[in-house]
């Protein structure tokens, strides 16, 4: 028996439960296997559905890891505002978009909830790596032909300024001016990006 | 009753006995009021002893920190490595004595503590946060003129690269050797702390 016309509930689950069914069983199977272990297709037969509505809810397995961690950014939005950028302006729009996605309290409190889990938390610390290379890392070497390990120094730099001015809140890093960061980390991230 | 001639001991407390006590009461006073606020002084009244005992096993103030929390570095031990450099080669020095501090899996261990629980207790952040400014962060304003924003912003690339390659272990960075990320890293360094 299936919804009926009247709108009432029958015994087919409805999208907003088995939504939240294929959630649950990939939060299980990230946890368990990983990023790179998990795969769209195990999703799917855990939660008792075909793979297709998988995709069709979530885009591919990294739209379910964002959506099944509520994890803060969509590398994928990132990825296209870094992509729009010319290769000389690359460490500017960096610094912006980083600056951008921490300024927003909305987006900084889930940041801080992913970053303290991975410094103690060894499964949350392997999921986080394999998600961010295969999302970040492995396409932004792909676009612009950066060493990865330039690529890192520069989310080092990065993250290292989040965790001063966010985290341990050290002034002044911590109530300078968005505009004053930028002009500061710029320089220094292009520098990464290119000298590779 | 004192310690008698035969060496057996008395009712007052011996040196081991004093210098537990004194660090008990430090890690209690400086949780309770940060780095700033707890005073030699106020130690000493903690544990009932002359300040001037207080100051003869630990150096001072910085030192009963050290030894209370069991802080892995003596940021006056780097401080005069980091003196010693001349000016142009900062970045270098840096980047070396920082991927020695890391290097050492004796001091790797608790240092990964001290961020670790900066990272997700309060109170802790407070307490590093002024340790590192008091010690590290006023005494090299002061020694080469650099603002503070600058050296901040060489410490957040430090302790980025050090999440990544210690905590996250993300490949290659991980893996990389360390004449490699100072080649990489004493540039940048050398940037932020010349254009201040």
């Amino acid at each position: 028996m299936t919804t009926g016309a009247t709108g009432r509930p029958g015994r087919r689950p409805g999208p907003t439960e088995t939504r939240e069914k294929i959630l649950a069983c990939a939060r299980r199977l990230f946890a368990e296997k990983g990023y790179d272990g998990a795969s769209l297709r195990g999703i799917a037969r855990e939660a008792g559905v075909d793979p297709a509505l998988v995709h069709h809810f979530f885009g591919g397995k990294q739209g379910v890891f964002v959506a099944a961690m509520q994890f803060p950014l969509d590398p994928g939005v990132l990825l296209e505002r870094i992509a729009q950028a010319p290769r000389d302006r690359l460490g500017e729009t960096l610094a912006t978009v980083f600056l951008d996605v921490w300024s927003d309290p909305a987006r900084r409190a889930p940041l801080l909830a992913v970053l303290r889990s991975a410094m103690t938390n060894e499964q949350a610390a392997t999921m986080m790596r394999q998600f961010v290379s295969a999302t970040l890392l492995r396409p932004a070497t792909e676009l612009y032909g950066i060493p990865p390990i330039r690529i890192q120094a520069a989310v080092g730099q990065m993250i290292g300024v989040a965790m001063l001015r966010y985290v341990l809140e050290v002034e002044p890093i911590a109530s300078a001016a968005p505009q004053e960061l930028v002009a500061m980390l710029a320089p220094v991230l292009q520098h990464h990006l290119e000298h590779g």
